[in-house]
C-alpha cells in the first residue's frame, strides 16, 4: 500500500471503540467536512437496503453533508423501522454535539445484519470522538472501519491540477458479500481540489465502472455498500476545463482502481489475486457476462486455490456464460502469455508444466478473446480457499 | 434410495472395468434399446458442449438409437476435432460389435476436460461388455457411471397403465458442476411403456423443468449434461388416451424429481438438503430469480453449513435477486414453519433458539413468500463445506 497518506485540507477524521464491535477495538469514525465542500456518493441496489443507506440518501437529496458517521460491528440492515429511528437518532446526536443539522449527517454502518443498532454505545462514545478530530487520524478511520478485512485499506495520492498540488485520500473496507453493479462496500474519497456538484457525482459514477464495480469476491451483494466521493476545494484549484475535469477524474479512477483492488486481495481466505480480461466482444455487456461467470464460477476458483491448470473449467464457465451463438472455433483463452485453449480444445503448443507455472503465481491474468467484434472489460477476483469456509462458517460463533 | 430394482422389458446393460478411469474401477457401460423403441433426449446448452453430445444428437436425429455407450472419467470435451473423431469411432467399434449402425449408437461421457478419449481402451473392453448384457445390471451401471459421486443413484418403480404394470428404471450421476436450464448432469431413463417420439420428448422436457432443472449445488453448468428417456412398448400398455399420458408423465416425473434430490443429497460435500420454496411471485420467473440468488450465495450455504440461523444472509439475496419493484414491507421468510423476517426485518416473535432448532436438521426448507401475486417454483441445493473446496482443490491431484 501507500507510504504517504496525505491530509485533505477541509476534512478532519477521528476514530474510537464505542464497544460496538469487540471490547477495545476502534469501531466508530467521524469525518468532519468544511463548509462549502460537495459530496457525492452511490449506493448499493440491494432492495433490502440498509437503514443507514437510506437515512444517507434522504439527508444527502436535502442539503450539504457537514458528517460522516461510521460503526463497524452493525450493520442496522433488516431492522425495519426501529433501524430507521436509530440510524436518524444516530445523526441527531452528532448534529447536537457539533452544532450542526440532523440532516447535514450522513450515517453508514457494517457489520452483522439484523441486530438493534446500540444508538446509546454511540451517543457515549460522539463527545471524545467529536474532540480528537485530526486532518492526520485516515489510517485510524481506515482500521475501525475493518469487519472480516485483514488489513485497513488506504490509498492516497497527489495531483496537479490549474498548477496547484491537490490532495486525494481514500478509504475501504470489505472483504466479503461483494459483488459488482452496487457502489460497493464501504468507501470514503476526499481531494481538495475544487469541482462542482454535478461534475463531482458524474466523476465517481464514472470511476466505480472501472473499480468497484467490476470486482467480485463471492457474488454476494451487500445491504449496506455505500461510496462517498468529497471535493472540499481548499486546495483553491477549481476545475474549470475539460482538461481539468479529466485530470480529476483520473486521480479518482486510480484511488477506486486502487482501493477495489486492495478489496479484492483481501478477498475473505483469497490467496491469489485474478484479473479476468475479455476481448473482441460485440459488446461490453457480453464481455462482462463471461467475465463473471469466470469469476463467480466455484470451481474455477477452487482450481485457482489449488495451482491447477485445470482450464477445462475455464472454458466450461465461457460455454455457460449465456452469450448468443459463441462460435467456440474463433475463441482463444490464455493465462497470463500461455495460449490454453483454441480451436474448441486445448491449444496445440500447451503444456501442463506452461499452465502450473503460471498457476503458482499469486497474480493471474485469464484472458479470453471472443473473437466477434471490438469490445472488452475487465473483472478482478480472487480464489475460494478453505479459508473462505471457514470464515462465513464461524462468522457468528 | 429404492430397494426393488425393476428391469425394464426390451433394456439390457452392463459395466465394466476399461482403465480409463482407475485400473479396476468399471467405467464403461453399455446399453442396448429393443427394436422399435423411441429415445427422448435433452442435452446441456453450454457453448463448448462436449464431442459426445454433438454426436449424439446428430445420431439421434437421424434414427432411432438402439446403443448408448457410456464412459466415465474421461469427458472428451474440450478435444476439438479429435474429440468428436474418437466419439465417431467409438460408435463405430460399437456398430461393428453388435452389427448395428454407427449413428444408432449415442455416445456419452464425464469425467476429466481436455484429455484425450482413449478409444483403444474402450474398443478393448466392448467384445466384453457387449457379450455379458443382461436385463439385471442396472445398479452395476449406475455405479460405473460415477465420478466424485459417494453413492450410485438409482430409482425404480411400477405403475399402472391401461390395466397393465409397466416398470420404470432410472440411473443417474453428477454431484458438481451442477446448475439448472440445461438437460443435467447425465441420467439414462427407461420403461416399457409404450408411447410416440413425440409424447415421449414432451413427457422428458415437462420432468425436466421440476427435477434436473431446479437443483443447483455449485452454479457450474457442464459441457457434458445429457438426460435420456427411452420407452421400449414391451410392456404391450400403449399410452392412448390424454389420461393414459398423464399417468406416464407422472412416473417420469416422480423418477426424475428423486434422481434429481439425489443427486443434491449426494453433492459435493454436502452436509444438509435445502428446499427453496419462492411463492406469491408475479410470475414463475422471478420466484426462481430469488430462489437461485439464495441458493446460489456462498454466504447462505456456509451459513447452512454451520447450522448458523444467520437469516441476514437469506435477506441479502432475496433483495440482491433483482426483482423490480420488490415491497419489502410485504416479504415473509420462513425457516421451515418459522416466520424469521417480516416487515422489512427480523420478525417480532423470532428467538434464536428457534432459528437454532431448524438448522441443526439435515433437511431445511427456506420459504419467501414475495407478496406480490400467485407464483410460486421450488429449487433445491445444498450447504458449501471445507469438503467441496477439497474436493475441488484436489480434483486431479
Amino acid at each position: 500500500m501507500t507510504t504517504t497518506i496525505y491530509p485533505v485540507a477541509g476534512i478532519r477524521l477521528n476514530a474510537t471503540a464505542a464497544q460496538i464491535r469487540k471490547a477495545g477495538r476502534n469501531d466508530l469514525v467521524l469525518i468532519e467536512i468544511s463548509a462549502g465542500a460537495h459530496t457525492a456518493a452511490v449506493f448499493t441496489r440491494n432492495a433490502f437496503c440498509a437503514a443507514p443507506v437510506i437515512v444517507a440518501k434522504q439527508h444527502l437529496a436535502a442539503i450539504p453533508a457537514r458528517y460522516l458517521l461510521i460503526n463497524s460491528g452493525n450493520a442496522n440492515a433488516g431492522t425495519g423501522e426501529q433501524g430507521l429511528r436509530d440510524a436518524q437518532a444516530s445523526c441527531a446526536q452528532v448534529a447536537a454535539q457539533t452544532h450542526c443539522q440532523a440532516n447535514e449527517v450522513l450515517p453508514f454502518s457494517t457489520g452483522v445484519i439484523g441486530e438493534p443498532l446500540p444508538v446509546q454505545k454511540i451517543t457515549h462514545a460522539l463527545p471524545v470522538l467529536v474532540q480528537g478530530l485530526s486532518a492526520d487520524t485516515w489510517m485510524q478511520a481506515a482500521q475501525a472501519i475493518m469487519t472480516t478485512d485483514t488489513r485497513p485499506k488506504i490509498i492516497s495520492k497527489q495531483f496537479t491540477l490549474c498548477g496547484k498540488t491537490c490532495a486525494i485520500t481514500g478509504i475501504a473496507k470489505g472483504a466479503g458479500m461483494i459483488r459488482p453493479n452496487m457502489a460497493t462496500m464501504l468507501s470514503f474519497i476526499a481531494t481538495d481540489a475544487g469541482v462542482t456538484a454535478a461534475q463531482l457525482q458524474s466523476c465517481l459514477r464514472h470511476a466505480m465502472t472501472l473499480s468497484f464495480n467490476r470486482i467480485t469476491i463471492d457474488g454476494d451483494m451487500s445491504t449496506n455498500d455505500s461510496c462517498v466521493l468529497i471535493a472540499t476545494g481548499k486546495s483553491n484549484a477549481v476545475v474549470k476545463s475539460n482538461d481539468d475535469l479529466q485530470t480529476l477524474q483520473d486521480a479518482v479512477n486510480a484511488v477506486c482502481a486502487e482501493l477495489a483492488q486492495a478489496i479484492v486481495r483481501d478477498g475473505e481466505g483469497a490467496t491469489k489475486f485474478i484479473s479476468i480480461e475479455v476481448l473482441q466482444g460485440k459488446d461490453e455487456a457480453e464481455c462482462l457476462q463471461v467475465a463473471y461467470a469466470i469469476a463467480h464460477s466455484p470451481l474455477v476458483k477452487t482450481a485457482f486455490f489449488a495451482s491447477d491448470p485445470n482450464w477445462g473449467r475455464i472454458l466450461a464457465a465461457v460455454g455457460y456464460a449465456g452469450v448468443e451463438h459463441l462460435d467456440i472455433s474463433k475463441i482463444q483463452i490464455y493465462l497470463d502469455k500461455v495460449c490454453i485453449v483454441e480451436r474448441g480444445g486445448r491449444a496445440a503448443a500447451y503444456t501442463e508444466t506452461q499452465g502450473q507455472a503460471v498457476m503458482k503465481q499469486t497474480d493471474i491474468t485469464v484472458r479470453v478473446q471472443l473473437g466477434r467484434g471490438d469490445a472488452h472489460a475487465t473483472v478482478w477476483t480472487c480464489d475460494l480457499s478453505h479459508e473462505y469456509v471457514r470464515i462465513n462458517a464461524e462468522y457468528r460463533t
